[in-house]
Formats: structure tokens, C-alpha cells, sequence
């Protein structure tokens, strides 16, 4: 089984990415740091009959004392009640700070299970097992857990590195299409924030057919790259914000729609399209670079616009309440070139103006 | 105004303690690094009419529009209903992560505002100004900050250093005798885990009265010993667990007995006589040692034995779910001569014996 590491160096940690085919059947060498330890498995109505098995197979083999906690699978799961069932749970099992909690699924269970784990007792070890592609190529790099609020989504949260981050590729037999598609859009992110030559690889392969195939080597291009992100900027005050390209409107269409109508990296999309426009209209963005970025995105099979029936200043009204938001103005991400970009104050009024 | 400085330089942070009479009404030049930002102060319905006008107006003389968040005074105050109303007057002030939390008040008001600040937006920036004495020297010096859990003290927290300490020694005259009393337990316990010098000092003043002209003095050398702790060991996996010596029964105690019925330090105060009676016990500690310790606690008029009427059971149970437990032992401070100690694991039955 080949297995590609990245090494995520970042000031206050370090710690290893392994991705691989077939690495939840044989992960148990991995987990033997951790004999004589308990864990608690969180995982979602979805992964839980699918992986948790397997998982509690390796971790018993490493002599691991490991029991699952099941949530249900949606983004209404990353609620302050849905937290104070994972404490309950954790004390029911006697977890320790020497203890490990380990989350098993999407960007849902790895942000709420890793900010439990940051604030259970203060802190305990903590493992992701990310199993859709959005969390693979993103959340599950980086650290940042939360949880979301009435008024905004990711509004509570804090800094939390992993020890350990174990990516299966074939988690995403599983994984539906819109959940593919979603992954794919932070995808095509790096490559236009970042990596031209992965844009123009991603361009060039330009349908799913095609890119299934070398899907675990772009898989491990984009986790080294968050992974460079973070070490640069592991508390987001600075150049991580590039990131968030495409998140201003995504934010603010995710909190209009209600979470979950929208998967994130579905609303990415269209806010990157949005965000290259803005560029464009600001004269900071070549023109031309909207519709190529469009065009990936489709052949991607993505969405690229904002959905009918919204309205401009209910959406520009939620991006000034953005946590990026510094003072009167909101800093947004805009491309300087395909590969390349830079952050721009905008004002909601600006903003509204170009929806 | 003489100000005392001490500067805790921690891993991943370096901050300033200042230390004066009158601090309260002349800590305008100290905010000015926040001019144009926004502030909630946190205050109890103690405080907020004592100094919370003092320090508004030092805020507006540094050009931080500021706005003051009550909470109900008391350990209950601790607990996630009242940490949602703190997120809550947050999003009301529009604060973002450009924009200031200040506690104002004593450890519960510290601790719970401090986890605000931490969590909201992923962390904002966070000023302490204590104004008890157990406050000053223990819990506004070092990153823990915390929650209750209605199963146990402090099980929900996180690490997260202020940015500036601002003590204010005639917050004292305020204060009343019993949470003087919880200040010195804290400060004695410096005195008998670093510090044999200043124990001696505390011998030999002996009273309270003795000791108030030199209390400043006495209060920076206890947070330059605190911040030397944090700075060997900011996320408390090793030396800093000596900070818990009379912390295991302590705790123990509080949660017997319901949160706020003893104080923090009075819990203190007797854990470390009982501390010292099982070091020994064990041959550890040096004979003598516990009367010694007791004797200096009670001219200080502080307790020095558990209430009558709690079961040793009951307390040996609660002690061996403390979050210092590991695995089936519970690490427990002992001294091994006054002005120096260890941590030993012990089981629940030792120390239900011992009780």
C-alpha cells in the first residue's frame, strides 16, 4: 500500500498527514503511541455503520480502549446541545487527558469533535480521520475547530492542532456526488489562490472521470499546501486569510439558506466566481480570469451562481457581520492572477453594489 | 505611583503585570496600543459598581469605545448559560477579532470571561484586571481559564494567555475578610511549594494585620513564581501540576459541598494541611511539617480541616475523577520540605484512607 505523508510543521506542533489507499483496514501500527490508552471514536449517522468498525478493529489491535460516539450526520449537528452530549459522553467514558479522542467523517464531525477535544479537561489528544474530500483537502488541516451560533456559522471555536491526520482515498467510494463536488471546489481553490500549475493540471484533466485516477496525489498537493498555510500563520492573523477566497459571499449565502442547504465547498464556488468578478470590476483580477475559474468549476460539474430569490442586501448585510470583518470594512480575498492573490478591504457598501 | 512590573514569558506569549495602588483610576497609557478598538468589560454585580465607571473612563481617555457586560456575582456564574449570554453581549457589541475582552472582577470572572475570549471568533484579544487577591496572585496569571461542568469544577477550559494584567492592590480595601483570607491560602501555598523565603516571611509576620503594609510587595513575588511555572510549563503536562498542591481534596471539597459554599482558597487551605498530613504519612514530607503549615494558615484565620459531616467515601470518589487522575492513580503534590515538593500518584484508596 503506498502511503504519501505530509509533514504539517506548524510553531506550536508537528504532526503527520498519511494518505493512502485501503488506510483505515491497516492503521494500527500508527495508533501505538497510544497503548493503554482509551479513546472515544465520534463519528455521524453516516460514517458510523461504514467505518467505526474498522476503525475500533486497528485501534483494539494497537491496545487501544476505544468506544463510539455517534452524532447525527448534518451541519445542524455543530450546536452547542450536540457539544454538551460529546462532555457527556467523554466523562461516561472516564476520558482522561491522557485519553484520545479521534474524529471519524466530514468537516462537521472533525470541527465540533475537535473543539470538544480542545476543551475536555482543557485539552486531550486528538486524531482526525477525515472521510469526505472537503475535509481531507481542508478542515482536517490546520486546527481550527468550532462550533456555529444562531447568528453565524464557525462564531465559537478556537485553534487545535491534531496529533495525527489519516486520509483514506477510499472513503470517497462511498461519498455522494455533491459531497465529491464540494471537496472539488476547495480543490480548484488552492490551485487559484496558490498553485497555478495545479490550476492548469485540474484545467487540462477538466472532468471528474478524468481526475479520479490521480486523485491521491492532488489530494496530498493540497493538504501540504494548507499545510504550509498554517505553519506561515497558525493563528490566522495574516496571509492564511487567503484561505478564505471565496468564503465572504460563501459565509453569508450558507447563513441565508440556512446551514446544510448549501454544502460549504458548493457555496465556495459561487463565491469564488464572485470574489474573481469583484476582482475584475476592482481592476486587481486579469480580465478574463472569472469565466476561466467558471469554466473549471462546470466542468467540475460545480455550481457558479448565486441561486435565484436572494437578496443582495440581506447577503451584504451577513458579510459585514463576517468574523473577518476588521472595523467598518470586510477583508476579501481577490486574485492578482491565476496562483496569486491578496486581501482587500471592501465596504459593505462595496459589496452590495456588486452582488 | 510605584508600579511593579513582572513579565510572564511564556512559549507562545509575553505579557505584562503591573502592580500599583490606584492602578484602577490611571491605566489609560497601558490601553493605548487599542486606540480605535472596541472593549466589553466584564464585571460581577460586585464590582461593576465599584470600578467599572474608573476603568470605562481610562478607557475612553485611550480612544477604546468600551461597554460593560454584568454577570451575577458567585462560583455559579461559571456555566454555560452565562457564557452564552457573554457570546451574545459580544455579537450585540459587534465585537470582531480586532477588538478587546476585559475581565474585571475576581477568579470567576476571569476564568469564564477569559474562555469567552478564547472561543469567540477563535479568540479576541484579552486583558485581566483582577480585583480579589486570590485573583491577582493565582488565576489572572497563566492561560487557564474555564468553565464548570454540573459533574465537576473547571472540566470545560481552554489555555489562553492575556495580553496585559493590570492589578490594582486597593481593590483590596473592598474586599471583603473571608476572600482576603482565599488570596493568602494561595499565597502561603507559593510559600510552601518555591518558596521557603517567603514562607518564612509569612511565619514570621504571622498575622494579617502584620502583613498588609508589605502585601504588594508580597503579591508580585507571587506572580513572578506563577509566571515562572507557566513559562516552564504553559500547558500544565508537568511542573505546573505542583501549583495543585491542596488542589485534590480542594476540589473535592468544593464539589461536596456545592460550588461557592467554601471559597476557592479557603478549599485550598485545608487540602494543603491534609497535603502535608499525607506526605507524612507516606515519608515523604518531613514530621512537623503539616503543624507548621496549619499553625501559619490559622493566624491568617483560615480553615485548616474538612467540615464535619462529609463522607471520606463521597470526597475519595469525587478526588478520583479530578482531571489530574491517570489511568487508576490520582497525581497528588506533596511536599518534600517547605519550599519544595513532588508529584506522587496515588489511588483512590490511599487516599480514602488517608482522609
Amino acid at each position: 500500500m503506498p502511503v504519501v505523508s505530509v509533514t504539517a510543521n506548524v510553531p506550536e506542533s508537528r504532526y503527520d498527514i498519511h494518505i493512502a489507499h485501503g488506510l483505515l483496514a491497516s492503521c494500527s501500527p500508527l495508533f501505538a503511541p497510544y497503548k493503554g490508552r482509551r479513546a472515544a471514536v465520534v463519528a455521524d449517522s453516516n460514517t458510523a455503520p461504514l467505518y467505526s468498525y474498522t476503525l475500533l478493529e486497528q485501534l483494539h489491535r494497537a491496545g487501544v480502549e476505544a468506544s463510539v460516539v455517534i452524532l447525527p450526520a448534518g451541519e445542524e449537528t455543530k450546536c452547542a446541545e450536540q457539544l454538551s452530549q460529546l462532555y457527556d459522553a467523554f466523562l461516561n467514558a472516564h476520558l482522561t487527558r491522557a485519553d484520545l479522542v479521534i474524529a471519524l467523517g466530514g468537516g462537521v464531525v472533525g470541527d465540533i469533535t475537535g473543539y470538544a477535544a480542545c476543551t475536555y479537561l482543557r485539552g486531550v489528544h486528538f486524531v482526525q480521520v477525515p472521510t469526505t474530500l472537503l475535509a481531507q483537502v481542508d478542515s482536517s488541516v490546520g486546527g481550527k475547530v468550532a462550533i456555529n451560533h444562531p447568528r453565524g456559522k464557525n462564531l465559537l471555536g478556537a485553534f487545535y492542532q491534531p496529533e495525527l491526520v489519516l486520509v483514506d482515498c477510499d472513503t470517497l467510494k462511498t461519498l455522494d456526488a455533491r459531497q465529491v463536488g464540494a471537496g472539488l471546489g476547495e480543490v480548484i481553490k488552492y490551485g487559484c489562490i496558490y498553485d497555478r500549475a495545479l490550476f492548469e493540471r485540474l484545467e487540462s484533466l477538466s472532468t471528474r472521470e478524468r481526475l479520479m485516477p490521480v486523485l491521491d496525489e492532488v489530494i496530498a498537493r493540497c493538504c501540504a499546501i494548507k499545510a504550509e498555510y498554517v505553519r506561515l500563520d497558525p493563528h490566522d492573523h495574516g496571509v492564511r486569510m487567503q484561505l478564505n477566497f471565496g468564503h465572504t459571499l460563501a459565509h453569508a449565502l450558507e447563513n441565508a439558506m440556512g446551514y446544510g442547504t448549501l454544502l460549504h465547498g458548493e457555496a465556495v464556488s459561487i463565491g469564488m466566481v464572485a470574489a474573481a468578478r469583484w476582482g475584475e470590476t476592482l481592476g486587481v483580477t486579469p480580465k478574463g480570469t472569472a469565466e476561466r475559474i467558471r469554466a473549471v468549476l462546470e466542468g467540475y460539474e460545480l455550481m457558479t451562481e448565486v441561486p435565484a430569490g436572494l437578496s443582495a442586501q440581506a447577503l451584504a448585510a451577513t458579510m459585514a457581520l463576517d468574523k473577518k470583518a476588521e472595523g467598518s470594512t470586510v477583508r476579501t480575498v481577490l486574485l492578482t492572477e491565476i496562483g496569486q492573490c491578496t486581501g482587500v478591504p471592501l465596504t459593505p457598501d462595496q459589496l452590495k453594489a456588486m452582488l
